[in-house]
């Protein structure tokens, strides 16, 4: 699909943050771009994560994961991320690499080792070579060339067509505030170079704590609600940064009515990144929103939408511009979620389709056809049996999926 | 995939069961190929099911259900399958077909209206035309024209690239033992003309309530232990009938000592017919079996199984003769199920890949490659962390699948 990078431009720096970017050589590509990049933060930041629920998840993912934990306002003095290995199944040997990063950088910095956080993505199963890592890490700190955001945007991308960056501004107590955010993903997993990274980086004045619990919700609309290929990743991380630098008003509960439009404002960044890396979907021609209404709860409503966005029936019927309804039942029924039969209504794009259990009388194909050629697409299934609904983002399934991911030795 | 076919010429006739088969013109086909399957039996006979677990199941697999739950020991005297309309999603109106043509047959059979099962396959939403089937099923009757059971194979096909029959012999009681069986399915649903279907026929004497406690665990380890595309059918149904022609002493148990050579025998015609079906998986170049050993339950390794087996990563690698492991890795991951990084061992063929929590010393991916370029893949996953195992088939993900399900118009 065509690049959405129009944020791009507009992009603001964040006081307190350097950024450091180089080509340290773990990416194995033609043109050296860069595979390393180093955020420093230059007073103790606040900070939030989301990770994988991948049983087999990566070294640095169990690392950050046990720095979050280690006590109950976590902070962050530097974020190291590296693309084109992701230091994934590397056994105990891979978590000392970690560790071997981590305690270069926090001497370095003068900062306790639980203030690194770091994620990688790329290759699994190969050893990420700390040396290489850590000496990259020392030169970028003495060079002081510093990078910006697209810089860094650029450096996490692995099989992405582009960068992916949104920002947006909004106030806390009248205070304006930043925020910037970062991702990469094409399919939950690339080919051999897997894996949905986002970092997001704001000025507000927030305690980690209640970062944390604004972060989860957030990210279940968000990074939770989208699925190009039903495949997770071993290093999926969300991590969101605080640099408490905006002179606003010390909140102390996450429901404090004045981070509304914070909250809103960070649900619709994290939302564009989100379907950003939809757009970049593998072989993607097609963006799918399929909202599902009016089921027995949330969790229910969004369990069918997974099931309809992951069917590979329905994902080919959709690229092949085929109002293959049948498959949208299909699915529905396969999810094992309470509906009822004479009660679902489908709806592709403003054509109803079913109705007390059989098609409509005065359905058009022709119409649903028309709108199925469209670049987006809409799908509505309204259950009829509750209150609760989900809407799910996805992409087609294409014979370009197939190439990426089979057709090319890795 | 080439034809298994050879099955076919020893196909034995089972006395006391006639098979009708004509072209009734529900399916749309360029040479009038039978669409319409009546079978016949001479006397009651016991008969056993199961069937799609699909919330929105179709009007016959609702019928069928209802029949074998009417009384603790239902019978049939005759079984209509056609071929080109699922009669799914057809609302109040299918439901009402289903018993007009069950209706009809019953009166000139003499027999009840739970006596007659139905199955139907094909296109979802649009309605069956119950007179066009009436009419055909009493031109048949009258024409007394017999077809044999490659015939009977072949009108429930709809995308399958060859029919499906398997037979055997085994003994009950020193009584020789004939089961006939007949599936079809090409993907879990084919495009537009869905459905996995089984009809398996023996001249054993046992009740249908032994039957039913017989097919239930054979079909787990059968039907149920392949996957194709992880979508599931409104449709799928399978059923067992027993003419009870066969002259061996009274069977009151299900777990009586004599019936395990017809166990055995089921299962492994069970397991052939369901690896036929994977055979002829949309768009298949590779037959893939998944071992799942040494997980915590048998319910945890057919999960994992299942977990690599729908992986569109795993499948398009597989395809593409990448050893790419680390995908398998993934799918193991994103099961949810328990396993532990450091005691999972995967082989691809013989070759062991992982230990200890990463890849191998001694692993060579010449060798792996090698057992990829096979058409038959095995996967080995031993878990380390408990007893039970899992056994899951399947095929690759391929161009062909795309093509099959999105490039041509339904």
């Amino acid at each position: 699909m065509n690049e959405k990078t129009k944020n791009k431009l507009s992009v603001a720096e964040l006081n307190g943050v350097k950024i450091l970017t180089t080509y340290a050589g773990i990416k194995k590509t033609l043109n050296n771009q860069d595979d390393l990049l180093l955020i420093e933060f230059e007073n103790e930041a606040a900070i939030a994560g989301v990770f994988t629920n991948s049983l087999t998840s990566s070294a640095p993912v169990n690392y950050c994961k046990k720095n979050l934990n280690i006590k109950k306002e976590p902070s962050i003095r530097a974020l190291v991320v590296n693309s084109g290995n992701a230091n994934a199944f590397t056994g105990k040997i891979g978590d000392q690499t970690v560790l071997d990063i981590s305690k270069n950088l926090s001497e370095n910095i003068k900062c306790n080792m639980n203030q690194i956080y770091m994620a990688s993505t790329g290759v699994i199963g190969e050893q990420l070579q700390s040396k290489l890592v850590i000496d990259n890490i020392n030169r970028m700190r003495s060079e002081k060339k510093i990078s910006d955001w697209s810089n860094a945007a650029n450096a996490i991308r692995t099989t992405d067509t582009f960068e992916k960056i949104v920002s947006k501004s909004c106030t806390i107590d009248n205070v304006k505030i930043k925020i910037i955010g970062i991702a990469k993903g094409s399919g939950m997993i690339a080919p051999d170079m897997g894996t949905m990274l986002s970092f997001i980086f704001t000025n507000a004045h927030l305690s980690s704590s209640i970062l944390q619990k604004i972060l989860k919700p957030i990210n279940e609309k968000s990074f939770n609600s989208i699925t190009v290929d039903s495949d997770t990743s071993t290093s999926d991380t969300v991590l969101l940064v605080a640099t408490k630098k905006a002179k606003h008003r010390k909140i102390t509960f996450h429901n404090d009515p004045c981070l509304s439009n914070f909250k809103k404002t960070l649900q619709d960044l994290m939302l564009e990144l989100a379907k950003l890396i939809v757009y970049d979907g593998e072989g993607a021609s097609k963006f799918i929103t399929i909202n599902v209404i009016k089921g027995v709860s949330k969790k229910s409503a969004k369990k069918i939408a997974l099931s309809i966005a992951n069917s590979p029936l329905v994902k080919t019927a959709i690229a092949g511009e085929d109002a293959n309804w049948g498959r949208i039942i299909m699915a529905i029924g396969k999810s094992g979620e309470k509906a009822d039969r004479d009660k679902i209504k489908i709806f592709i794009g403003k054509e109803q389709v079913t109705d007390n259990g059989m098609i409509c009388k005065n359905y058009s194909e022709a119409r649903a056809s028309k709108h199925l050629k469209q670049k987006e697409i809409q799908l509505t299934i309204d259950l009829g049996v509750g209150k609760s609904s989900s809407t799910i983002y996805t992409c087609d399934l294409t014979h370009k999926y197939i190439e990426i991911n089979a057709d090319y030795r890795s």
